[in-house]
């Protein structure tokens, strides 16, 4: 699942996009990117986590609003609709005094014919602070981070990453259990196509935590198979995967439902709902198999009834409402940390290749 | 027309949806919401109008800027278009010195099947202060301010309500003539499907004016007939039926004409548009039935033409333009008054069922 | 060219539009539009660039953000897409501290029918401080600006004009090559439908400078012919039709490639693409004819491989992204003149027919 290396077609021009893959070296401040956990050291993401808990008291006071990003432009690039991230990220700037532009892709350029490219330089030459960008390709916003002075957060791409969803999920989990090292973390769902997934596992496990994960085995890479655990070159080195949810549930502290893809289920990846439901689905029953006080959480937006019931989605283990409200707090941490005036040398960092 | 019960299906789940109905108790304060002027007492809303002659005065400075509600978020949710409503409501807020962010129907996550529940509890989740949600279905405003802590300003519900134009209307009324009580006013249009007629008549009539009404049969409620005066039963006590609309307007202070929706036309429900015109349309001629000085008002968008001729439209007894300008001032004082600092206790507010 | 009389329908009213041609008199001041730049004297054109200057170094400070307009609200008014020219208009107008609220065409009541006109004076009615227009049809913005208030700001109507684009094109060249009077410029492509090439013909020759065209005879208005040189009575004295591409680019100071437009070809107005790129696109081997150090522009999208090679679009000649870089400058300079406080005389100013 790492280092896709993938086609970008806008318009006229096709675009040949790399990841960075798994590039662990934190030596290089300051940073000016975001794209994937697997770029950030445990130092810098509990930096991030430690902002982030700053940002939130902001969020809680009567006057929502500090100056920090005051004439620093950020530009909101979404090429798929996602309402909760673009609300999220847009009231993060507004609250830290940022203006905030959104482009969406039915509305940008890209509809004349224009690369990907050329719009991204377009935005650049306007001399924009941030540019968050949400593209169905994975790997695009690396390609943007190429070309772009410009700090790029990725907000989802493809089936690749979406990093600030991952940091909120390790910030909610810290918040409730303190260190998030030796603590289990049970995933359960579409573990092939998802981004959250993807970055999830990566950084709870960078983080110290044990992950498993469960779903049908159509959801699985091909060369992954039920009941073992992977080895360090598959880059996941010690996730477990369980031959069904009710082991991996078992003993979890944090049970965490993936929103199942109409998209995949149409593919024939899955059987049908009401048998996703009952194999995989996350009830009572399940949530009882857990740790005493486990944590159930879900990245959004829900299928109740699906991948989770509406007594637990709304029950009294459930931290959704809470990962949506620190969501905001950990991209004001993450603007703010790319952003912030007297960051001057930013413009000068070579941290990407 | 009180006390709709509908069903709102947005993907995958179905709601169903009550809307408060007559509720006129004005004893509890604060009040956390805005969905329909019956909830509202004479006292609460001529305090809303006094509150509005305060911002007007605001918008006609050289600097139209406050920062009364600085550091307050306010989404803007619109599931049906709105240019007029929208840009309204996103201009009283930055005048106040709010955060006003965007969300449109067809950029939500409800094309992902998410439900209205799940995306109100998702930004409310994110510590919004104000909700502005127009919505087609009826009720819909009253299901979502259920849900949420923030408040909740119906700014347009299906066929029920559309308060913030009441407002403004009695506002620009009471502007002309002073007191509202004893004066007489005509409206002329599509009333059984037009929630700014319902939301009007109820106002016009808390307010002590005598409503007349007129209107094809076919646009009349079925246990309504033309020639009567309704009694209280009906919720619009003492409002006129008038069998044309010469009677209507005969002696009226303000002539009302409705715009007629084309969706109407095409369900059978009115004779040509050159009939309607002819028969119901606001001209020249059917003014000089008016008191001298009556106003002209429209809710807009006018079909100039059809339910009002060009010359009147914009003519010198026209207050249409006076009544978008009124919008932005009665709606700053609407979004002052629920969210203003200070008034944390609104959190703690019971007001709704 | 000039002077086109059109019609624009938007729903049921159809309105006659016409624009207001030359009108050359600079004496009236101050000035309320910008429409076209012939309506500009050069002492006016002078002091936009003048102002821009100043806007530009603003563009570059750490924190951008001005109080200049603080309390004024712009609206953009889009009727076609355009990021690359909303986004910067939205940021010269956030960083000049004004409230900016975006209206595009699909969001706009024109879909309920309202006529282009109801809709001017809808948001004239909300007292807005300008209106940025852009729109399909050649002269819209003339005949918005005869229904409002509000300065209007033509952000390119039709095939007619796109004055801050040739404003930014001759800020450009000006920084530069110093005074524009007697410089050369060679402008290779779509002449007869571009507002561009239009707008940067008459602005350049306005300001002293030698304008020579270049483009296949079908790109041509009928009457004009290849090889010769046009004579006052078109409107454009003095421009030279070059017979070929080689002929415009020899000893020119600057080369403006113009975007070739998809819809031309289709029309059968166009050769292959790879023949008009054989014939009129501009490469290295053309721009070696041009003087030493000649700048290569194009006011973008650009269609690599088609009327720019991607080497000399981003070689070192290029001053693409500088020409967006200075068009948010421009802009802050045109919204700044239009509506800074103390221009209270603007409201009472008859610049306009």
């Amino acid at each position: 699942m790492a280092n896709p290396t993938i086609t970008v077609g806008n318009g006229n021009a096709t675009e040949v996009i790399q990841t960075s893959g798994d590039k662990a070296d934190a030596n290089v401040t300051p940073r000016r990117h975001l794209l994937d956990l697997d770029d950030l050291s445990t130092k810098e993401i509990t930096d991030l986590l430690d902002s982030a808990a700053g940002m939130l008291e902001i969020t809680n006071r009567d006057v929502r609003k500090t100056p920090a990003l005051r004439g620093k432009t950020i530009i909101t690039m979404f090429f798929e609709n996602s309402t909760r991230t673009r609300v999220s990220f847009e009231q993060a700037g507004k609250i830290l005094g940022a203006d905030v532009i959104n482009v969406t892709a039915s509305a940008s350029s890209v509809s004349k014919g224009e690369s990907l490219l050329n719009t991204v330089k377009t935005l650049q030459a306007m001399q924009i602070d941030a540019l968050v960008v949400r593209h169905p390709h994975s790997g695009a916003p690396y390609f943007i981070s190429n070309h772009t002075d410009a700090s790029v957060v990725n907000a989802g791409d493809g089936t690749h990453a979406h990093p600030t969803q991952s940091l909120l999920d390790l910030f909610t989990v810290r918040t409730h259990v303190g260190d998030i090292a030796g603590k289990k973390i049970a995933i359960v769902g579409d573990v092939l196509y998802s981004r959250v997934a993807r970055s999830d596992i990566l950084a709870f496990q960078k983080m110290g935590a044990e992950v498993t994960v469960s779903c049908p085995n159509t959801l699985l890479p091909d060369e992954w198979q039920l009941g073992t655990t992977l080895d360090a070159s598959t880059g996941f080195g010690g996730l477990k995967l369980a031959r069904n949810v009710d082991d991996a549930v078992e003993g979890a502290d944090v049970v965490m439902a993936l929103r199942i893809q109409q998209e995949r289920q149409d593919a024939g990846h899955l059987p049908s709902l009401r048998e996703y439901s009952d194999r995989w689905g996350i009830n009572a029953k399940r949530m009882a198999l857990a740790n005493d006080g486990a944590l159930l959480m879900h990245p959004g937006p829900m299928n109740e009834g699906v991948e989770i019931s509406s007594d637990v989605a709304h029950g009294a283990q459930s931290v959704v409402e809470e990962q949506v409200r620190n969501g905001v707090a950990v991209r004001m941490a993450v603007l703010y940390t790319l952003c912030a005036p007297g960051k001057s040398s930013r413009l000068s960092g070579g941290d990407e290749a």
